[in-house]
């Protein structure tokens, strides 16, 4: 039997879970062994300027490192996860759609989050997420790190 | 004549142009020559596990520092606030009303600021934003640079 795709497991947990996803209009893009995709359209996350609310932006990124987090951790059975920290660079306006990557992890990355996974029930990830901008520029980057655990609590 | 209070200012802005303030039913507590403080239920911004979601902090806090921003820049004619950077650290998870707390920027800093608005016609702060906790501890700490400028175009 083949697991169901990462795709439909977030969106079923994020519109299950967080409903500022919802309010967002998040749309999962591509989830696969590469990537993480998320958009959402401006209308809900507009400024009063008419380009991307920094808040939503900042939502979309943290949606798209917890994402890549739990896919990272779901095979060593870690589902909880947490962001503990983040910063946010916003270099230009989003005039339009909102769009963020992030990339899964590296395999030696991921074999290291593994092995102290299974040492301590839990692990750090810092993920890097990238906003899109016109013609492939960056127009904000994101870092967030992330705790996963096999327990509910993570303190 | 009596100038229209922040706390009317400010809603009025965020109800016609950032959608998500509705959307996280941001209210408005305190508007004054101290402190900026913001309220939003717990339910439009919870997470998979009951607690507030780490993006609707951010956003709340965002929503914080723009507003502390625009409050210190108006009595200089700028109007026109965006976000650059921000840092947040998310302490402690935060199980009820989520509320964020911003300080009016010194008499010294807000000089500064007023002379380089003056000169140049924009100016940079940075303003720290505090996430409450239980029993008046700290959940969550936001940091975010903020530009005003006394025109449309920032950059």
């Amino acid at each position: 039997m083949l697991a169901e795709p990462w795709s439909q497991r977030l969106a079923a947990l994020w519109a299950e879970g967080i409903p500022l996803a919802g309010a967002m209009a998040v749309e999962i893009r591509r989830a696969d062994e590469e990537m993480l995709v998320l958009a959402a359209p401006l209308e809900p996350n507009r400024n009063h300027m008419g380009s991307a609310f920094g808040g939503s932006l900042h939502g979309l990124a943290t949606l798209a490192g917890w994402g890549v987090t739990l896919m990272a951790a779901d095979p060593f059975g870690a589902r909880h996860i947490i962001i503990r920290a983040s910063q946010m660079r916003f270099r230009a306006p989003v005039a339009g759609e909102l769009i963020a990557t992030a990339a899964l992890p590296t395999p030696t990355a991921t074999v290291a989050f593994g092995i102290t996974l299974a040492r301590r029930n839990r692990a750090r990830l810092t993920i890097p997420v990238s906003i899109e901008g016109p013609g492939g520029s960056i127009a904000a980057h994101f870092v967030g790190e992330y705790v996963a655990s096999t327990t509910e609590s993570c303190d």
